[in-house]
């Protein structure tokens, strides 16, 4: 009999759950046992014909499946045996959550991590009925994500149990993903939605704004970012962007004062609500803050840093473009 | 003497006006002589220094100032003689706007074309001292231009002139562009900001607000938006991707009944103010013309649609993360 170095199980297997299934299957070092879940009476066929597709051509699905590197299994406390992650993807309903968890607490062993990959339920609401809510962490993907490298990680807050044994947690969780070239951030709070749909809702209300007013269409939309900030912030980041775009001198600092009067007047006429305070000129405590944070991580910028980012400009625009 | 099959006056020579240069220069089919205009006294070492940088390693800056296929005047009406296009990058000030281009509309030919690459004012308001209004168009690039292929082209509004000579000018100026590979596109309303801008800063404010609620750092937005919505946004735009998310069978529409809930709760938390009717479940006019927009433009995403997306953005994060 082979034996793993992990054993994940995989419970709830829709999209996410398969695409999970298939990063976990292609670790690069480690051998991980996949144990996939789900009370859907045609699972089987679904993984059969599903995931192929994201384990890519060069992987066999019939020898996963021999050689027990994948098992399928209809049983919640087969699959949990001997597991060492328990990663979830259930229907985004709290009550079903909230139930499910300490089953899964119940059946899985005492020291194994537990994942929602929840978009929306916070781990302090799903883990109210566990014995140690401590133990689960939301670690919300941006999809797909046997593709996307980002990896919310989201702790419960609020919590009454030891944090320390969060902590843990969350350092064995980190150290999991980036064994798998993976891009983990743990979040410093609970927050509606997390980071990265937040931002992108943001701007999806503005494009919706500006489609429904008429200013333009949805595909024109669609060109004006792929030609323009979506290759920008796939090199880099909106602060670093902007950083740069303030000039070597006075970085973010140049540019809130270059083009920050442009800045509120868009959230102005879009209704979006003042960050900075009234007045001419005046800049906020927050603002210099932020200022403060971003020299801080990035420094001063040259013209080297600007060269990398415009040749892996040109070559991301070469594959999107083509 | 060598012949030129266009002539461009430059007038106003920072970073986007020689980057503007440089791409002219770099055209694939025309030969174009460029004219650089800048009343700054340094204006020819300026462009020595900064030029070569943009225009890259193979073009000789001697050589193209020997064989006049770039020139540097200091004299406006001397730039803009024989011009067939003036490309305007003065300073971000209305009344300096307001009075340079009858100075320009004066000494040009009367078939030149007038481009403003103006990130904030809009053309109806810059032209309202020249003779033909209608001539003067809004340019706005995303920087820097000889890079991002984007060009938001904004007539100018409300104005008495013949709107057919207008017409003319933006089909003119589709057409260059188009010869260079770039991707203009046609604003049908002139708006605060233009639309670039207005997405890019909508995502900006969440993110400060984020940053400024202590949920993440400004370099964990930058990573997060580089590992996710950069990436999918460099391959697909917004409203593909949200079609595609929404599955094969619903596409938009299903996206929306799936996650509007959380969508909607992400704006509440930021403050931003509803576009969605109140009441569970109801879907507001824009909400189903939208989807009607989305689904004219892509009809229904297939496997093959999706395998695409996916490849090319194993392929950006080759690039990215390397």
């Amino acid at each position: 009999m082979t034996s793993f170095d992990l054993r994940i199980a995989i419970v709830g297997s829709g999209t996410i759950g398969l695409s999970f299934a298939a990063l976990h299957l292609s670790h690069p070092t480690k051998r991980i046992q996949v144990v996939i879940h789900d009370p859907r009476p045609d699972i089987e066929d679904y993984v059969k014909t599903t995931l192929p597709e994201y384990v890519g051509a060069d992987v066999s699905l019939p020898q996963l499946l021999e050689s027990k590197q994948l098992i399928i299994s209809s049983t919640l406390s087969t699959a949990l045996e001997s597991v060492d992650i328990v990663q979830e993807q259930g229907p985004e309903n709290v009550s079903f959550k909230q139930k499910l968890w300490p089953q899964i607490e119940k059946a899985a062993p005492s020291t194994a991590l537990f994942w929602s990959s929840t978009s929306g339920i916070p781990s302090s609401v799903q883990g109210v009925n566990m014995q140690e809510p401590a133990r689960l962490l939301v670690v919300h993907p941006f999809n797909p994500p046997h593709i996307m490298p980002v990896l919310e990680i989201v702790p419960p807050r609020n919590i009454s149990t030891d944090k320390d044994a969060s902590k843990d947690y969350i350092d064995k969780t980190i150290g999991y993903w980036k064994t798998l070239n993976r891009s983990p951030v743990v979040l410093h709070e609970e927050v509606t939605g997390f980071v990265a749909n937040r931002l992108s809702f943001a701007l999806f209300r503005e494009a919706i704004h500006l489609v429904n007013s008429g200013v333009v269409t949805a595909a024109e939309v669609d060109r004006i970012v792929e030609e323009s900030m979506g290759p920008r912030w796939a090199v880099r980041g909106p602060f670093w962007s902007y950083h740069a775009g303030g000039g070597k001198e006075q970085g973010i600092r140049g540019l809130l004062k270059k083009v920050g009067g442009t800045v509120q007047a868009c959230w102005d006429d879009a209704g979006t609500p003042s960050l900075r305070p009234e007045g001419e000129g005046s800049v906020a405590a927050w603002e210099d803050a932020l200022c403060q944070q971003v020299e801080q991580s990035y420094g001063v910028l040259d013209d080297e840093d600007l060269r990398d980012r415009d040749e892996k400009t040109r070559k991301v625009l070469a594959i999107t473009r083509a």
